[in-house]
């Protein structure tokens, strides 16, 4: 699917394919968040603005908690005649009903190194959202930043930095957040359904998950199982997993965290993230696994007891030799 | 303990205060945060800076956690002349030690529109955080912010806004911190261990209390009970108990988040959040305890069915008559 022919673009460049066009169809990523929302409403009303004709799509539907961007804006109904997609790395993530128009995407704009440049023209800057890029853009050409396009560009800086928290925060991340925050957006209420409130079953879930945790290694290794059977009783969806798996590395003093996932009945699909000092990478390797130095993975069959000493034996081969004093934050 | 002859000063009125001592002693509230912290190392070292002897003190042992500003300066020995308070709102929370001080305090600084005035001068600003207001007045100084002195301001500014996710963030707040940013600060660190590391007991503790958990009220109403008995087999200090009350409020479809602390055997703190549409004073008045129209709290003998049977009797009476389509975000 890679397009020798990408051409990557300045943002003049940029600015100029998106005013060659007038009827807009705007891409999303499937498995929707805020960052993929946030930058498609947020240019889809910039455009909207300037006189084009633009429509939003994605091939899942976008989630309730989005209301508040959602039911602002109603899109235009026409014939397409230009496509752009916003925050999607690869055109498999368009998902189901939209392959269609995977080899014709005019342009892509998008903050993620794995991009595999499958479009005609990229747009590509390594920022922590890619709202943050339609940003930039917006001001660029010249766009009122009402309060409507603040609000989604707030919900895609915040969602994809947890809040500012995650490592890919900078300076302007913050700079961003603080323009648009005097724009009067709904702040309490973005900050409020994105970051605070969880669905029932997920603290179900959460609760179950917690209560399996593990210790090994003098309480430098913790291990969470998530079963088929709490999903169940929990009734889980895909979205009540999400983060789940970083639980384990969050307690004080663990090295290394792992959450064992049951997909198939007695199958383990397993997370391993690890600190400092310890290669999440080596240890999913010995397992038939990999990824990167502080989260890698593996596929394990279980039982879940067999499973976890396999797993338990593979740490224990691939840690350094260390002193317990040894500070690992 | 008010002072009626406390002076509430401007910025330039409290620079020259600042300026007039040569030996300061800074005073931090008890049970220490990263905001009385953060803004009195701050403050102490813009003042050595300046050529001034500077001590800080807490009646608490200040949390490891803090370990990033505390190992980085050593504070002076001295007899000091001048005290200056940061982040206190009562002399009471000086704490076990420091009431000695309490009475002859030069200078408070302080955000709490709850201070009590008991300073002989105050300077008091209505931000999110007291580090937010140390920051203007080292910058009104003159003072080279160092990464140490924006690792101190930025640890305040994030901890008392929840990592910018609480209400009471705004555009300055994001403004500082994207300022700060700039200062080469270990950013990745300082979230990981204010936003993301728990400890076992509070990880056992909350997989306790989330097992407790009830509903009520067409799942409108949630209440979860923390024992005695579940505090102590998860060897839980008052410090894992932070935050836990707030987790009622977060689930999905609830208006009235409950928690019931049992404080002595049989007695419980009953601490009660809720959406726009009720009114937490209300219900807690029918209890004969009382608060704010979003957070209340009272006490309540128990045993726990007794004492949940009659809250949620109380609620049921302070409720409007609601439609059961009505949205409370």
């Amino acid at each position: 699917m890679v397009n020798n022919n990408c051409k990557e673009l300045t943002s003049k460049e940029t600015i100029a394919r998106l005013l060659e066009g007038d009827n807009w169809l705007i891409l999303t990523h499937n498995y929707p968040d805020g960052d993929t929302i946030g930058s498609a409403y947020a240019l889809g009303e910039g455009l909207k603005q300037l006189g084009k004709k633009v429509q939003v799509v994605c091939s899942d539907v976008i989630p309730n908690k989005y209301e508040y961007l959602t039911s602002a804006v109603t899109w235009d109904t026409f014939k397409p005649t230009h496509l752009c997609a916003v925050d999607v790395a690869d055109p498999r993530l368009l998902g189901e009903g939209l392959e269609e128009y995977a080899s014709r995407i005019e342009l892509c704009i998008d903050h993620h190194g794995s991009n595999t440049h499958y479009a005609n023209n990229l747009y590509l800057k390594n920022y922590a959202a890619c709202a943050m890029i339609i940003y930039e853009l917006l001001q660029e050409m010249g766009v009122t930043i009402t309060t409507s396009i603040a609000e989604a560009l707030y919900t895609g800086i915040a969602t994809d930095t947890g809040c500012f928290r995650y490592t890919n925060t900078d300076s302007l991340t913050h700079q961003m957040a603080a323009d648009l925050l005097k724009l009067n957006i709904r702040l309490h209420h973005i900050n409020r359904v994105n970051f605070d409130i969880k669905s029932r079953s997920r603290l179900d879930l959460e609760q179950m998950a917690l209560a399996s945790m593990r210790y090994d290694w003098d309480g430098r290794c913790a291990i969470m199982a998530i079963t088929k059977e709490m999903i169940k009783k929990a009734k889980a969806s895909e979205n009540d997993l999400e983060g789940l798996a970083s639980i384990p590395r969050q307690i004080e003093g663990v090295w290394v965290g792992i959450t064992m996932r049951e997909v198939e009945t007695g199958s383990f699909k397993v997370s391993i993230r690890t600190g400092p000092s310890v290669d999440a990478c080596n240890i999913a390797k010995r397992l038939g696994g990999g990824g990167h130095v502080a989260a890698a993975g593996c596929n394990l069959e279980g039982p879940l007891d067999v499973a976890m000493a396999k797993l338990l034996n593979a740490i224990r081969l691939s840690v350094p030799d260390v002193e317990k004093e040894h500070d690992d934050e």
